[in-house]
C-alpha cells in the first residue's frame, strides 16, 4: 500500500519556479501553455496490512503539520493499494 | 486540459530527502512507513481545445529533454481533462 502526497503552492502565492517553466517552454516552441504550477510530490510506502483509515488519518495530520506549509501551500493525500 | 507530471528519483539513487522525512515520521510515531520517496510534480494548463496526442507528444519530449534528468530520474506524465 502507498500514500500519494502532492504538495502545490495555493494559486494567490506567486510560482516562480513555474513561471520560469512556462518561459522555457514558450521559447522552445511548445504553445497552448496557458500555466504552470510547480509542488512536491511525496511517495510513502506503508507496511502490508496497514490500516486504510487509521493511515489516511494519521498522514493527512502529518501533512498538514510538518509535510507542508498550510499557509502558502495546499495538498492533496490519496491511498492506493 | 491539465498534463500532470511527476518526476521521482530512480529507486537505485539515492533519496536522502525522502530517508529524512521516514526518520522523521517514525520520530514523531508515525509507524508502519517502509520508504519515502521525494520528487517534483509539475501541473500544465493547456489552452482549451489542444489536441490531446499532439500535446502528449509535444510534452513527453519536454520532460524527457529538459524538465527531468533521464540519468538520475523517471517521469510519469497523464492528460486529463
Amino acid at each position: 500500500m502507498k500514500a500519494k502526497l502532492i504538495i502545490t503552492p495555493r494559486k494567490a502565492v506567486l510560482d516562480p519556479q513555474g513561471k520560469t517553466i512556462q518561459n522555457a517552454l514558450e521559447h522552445m516552441g511548445y504553445t497552448g501553455v496557458t500555466g504552470v504550477h510547480v509542488g512536491k510530490y511525496i511517495e510513502i510506502d506503508l507496511a502490508p496490512g496497514t490500516d486504510r483509515v487509521a493511515a489516511t488519518k494519521a498522514l493527512d495530520e502529518a501533512a498538514r503539520r510538518f509535510l507542508s506549509n498550510p499557509v502558502i501551500e495546499e495538498y492533496r493525500l490519496e491511498i492506493v493499494d
